[in-house]
């Protein structure tokens, strides 16, 4: 089935057009909880304790998010700071996500030359894989060799590529004008990927009219979100930087189409950490109603 | 120490600014070395066992290209394609070069917001980490957010940013010009990414005269290579497409400076495969002998 009429399906479904990020540092674990596993006040000991608590917190959020948000993003650079035993961590995350009947997401921003590209598609895509996930999020700076090796997999698998992303410095390369032809609109560098993307996914436009190939876009950047997204009618977008990178509902009322869909927003440290505006170590609690919460501020602004 | 003053020292005493790239693929592989390890007619089984019979294969070439070439490059993604066994591969192979005193590479082109690169910073370059290496390397598309968390650990640890790659669709974006202020020429998007590079990298310049922030430039681009020579003068240069991407050394004259220096050169297939071309399976004396060939025809053009 088309990975992006699957993800909109269950976003309808929901009602809930958030990605619960799983960027899980072994400092955002409640210190009663992560005591089982490793001794918290001396930095958690080895990594392979760390990464056994990481995936214990993990799996309790997966249990009790189910229902309440559609799609889970992986940030593989939490796992892979704790070396292999991270890495097995980030698989068994993303093979529980997925039993549990998630859309996963590993946010991985993977790119290489044609030959290394099959690699990593391999690496995602590929049956019975141990990072296997539905969709990676890719940087096509390197044009469209880099890119292909991963549209074999689609549109059962699909590609979120960075357009625009939602850090502070974005724009030192990404907002600079790209001369134009004859007596074109100069674009910038991040329309310029935006239209890249458009054509990488041209032929896989899905039955809900969006692509397996998606773009990234700010949730911070709100006036180039919206200008994408006019640009850009076949795209999905995966938008993060919802919460603690200070993005907020109303400023992602441009990243969805007039019928609210076309997005999915994601957001990381403001569900896993939660709990800590609490009071109490409840910590899967505190990510529903952050993730409950979440659904409600989207409403309003899906129009 | 610097890393590239190491890195230099280290070329000047070899005499071969070669970088062996360890993208080791299972088909790569003698049939009959594999064999010992998975059965290589049933596509080597396993990825365990695929992943055991690669870390023999370069723990040999490890062994047979001291002294001939001073640097590793270690791909992740041929790793990463063999899930959480190919990972404890990739960290053996890592660990074995440094071991044996070479300069190691690892070639990832990660990129991310700060918070993530950090993370990304940890997995390579904190003491003990399992993917330790020297340098990485990482591509600028998100700006100085996502490359300053690596310069905590210059400049005894570096990285090469993309600047223009070696692959055939890299001028998609990367040779894009960028308007200009005023009067001025307009740059290349690689222009640009490689004004940024040099910005990067001021501030951690070794006393070879060359930064511990460098910068990857294809081989097979050898107009924009020597271009981006005299634009960069202080900026070390990892140049990938030597032998099988179809770069000859004539290609690469423009890459180092007036005194040779300057570019490491790297060559994966052509190295790992060379056994191909005798008709016999010692594969590390073919191996030696590439290296070797590379030596001489570098010499050449290094003036």
């Amino acid at each position: 089935m088309h990975i992006i009429d699957k993800l909109s399906a269950a976003i309808a479904e929901i009602g809930n057009p958030t990605c619960a990020g799983l960027d899980t540092r072994f400092d955002y674990l409640p210190e009663g909880f992560a005591a089982g596993f490793a001794p918290f006040s001396e930095g958690g000991g080895p990594a392979s304790n760390r990464a056994d608590a990481i995936f214990a917190f993990n799996e309790k959020l997966l249990h009790g998010l189910r229902g309440v948000v559609p799609s889970v993003k992986v940030q593989v650079a939490y796992y892979e700071m704790l070396g292999v035993a991270g890495m097995a961590v980030f698989s068994k995350t993303l093979q529980l996500a997925r039993e549990l009947g998630y859309i996963t997401i590993a946010d991985v921003k993977r790119n290489d030359i044609g030959a290394t590209a099959e690699a990593y598609a391999e690496a995602y895509f590929a049956e019975g894989a141990d990072f296997a996930a539905d969709i990676i999020t890719v940087n096509g700076y390197l044009g469209s060799d880099g890119i292909m090796p991963f549209l074999k997999y689609a549109p059962q698998n699909g590609i979120f590529v960075l357009v625009k992303t939602s850090n502070p410095s974005s724009g030192e390369l990404q907002d600079r004008k790209i001369v134009a032809f004859g007596n074109a609109n100069s674009d910038s560098v991040y329309e310029t990927m935006g239209e890249m993307v458009y054509k990488w996914g041209e032929n896989h436009i899905g039955e809900c009219g969006y692509s397996a190939v998606g773009a990234v876009v700010g949730a911070t950047y709100p006036e180039q979100g919206a200008r994408l997204r006019k640009l850009l009618p076949h795209t999905f977008f995966l938008v993060p930087g919802y919460g603690a990178q200070g993005a907020t509902a109303a400023d992602l009322a441009g990243c969805f189409d007039k019928n609210g869909g076309g997005a999915i927003v994601n957001a990381s440290r403001s569900i896993l950490c939660a709990w800590k505006k609490t009071g109490k170590e409840d910590f899967v609690q505190a990510a529903v109603d952050e993730a409950v919460a979440m659904r409600e501020a989207l409403k309003a602004c899906r129009g």
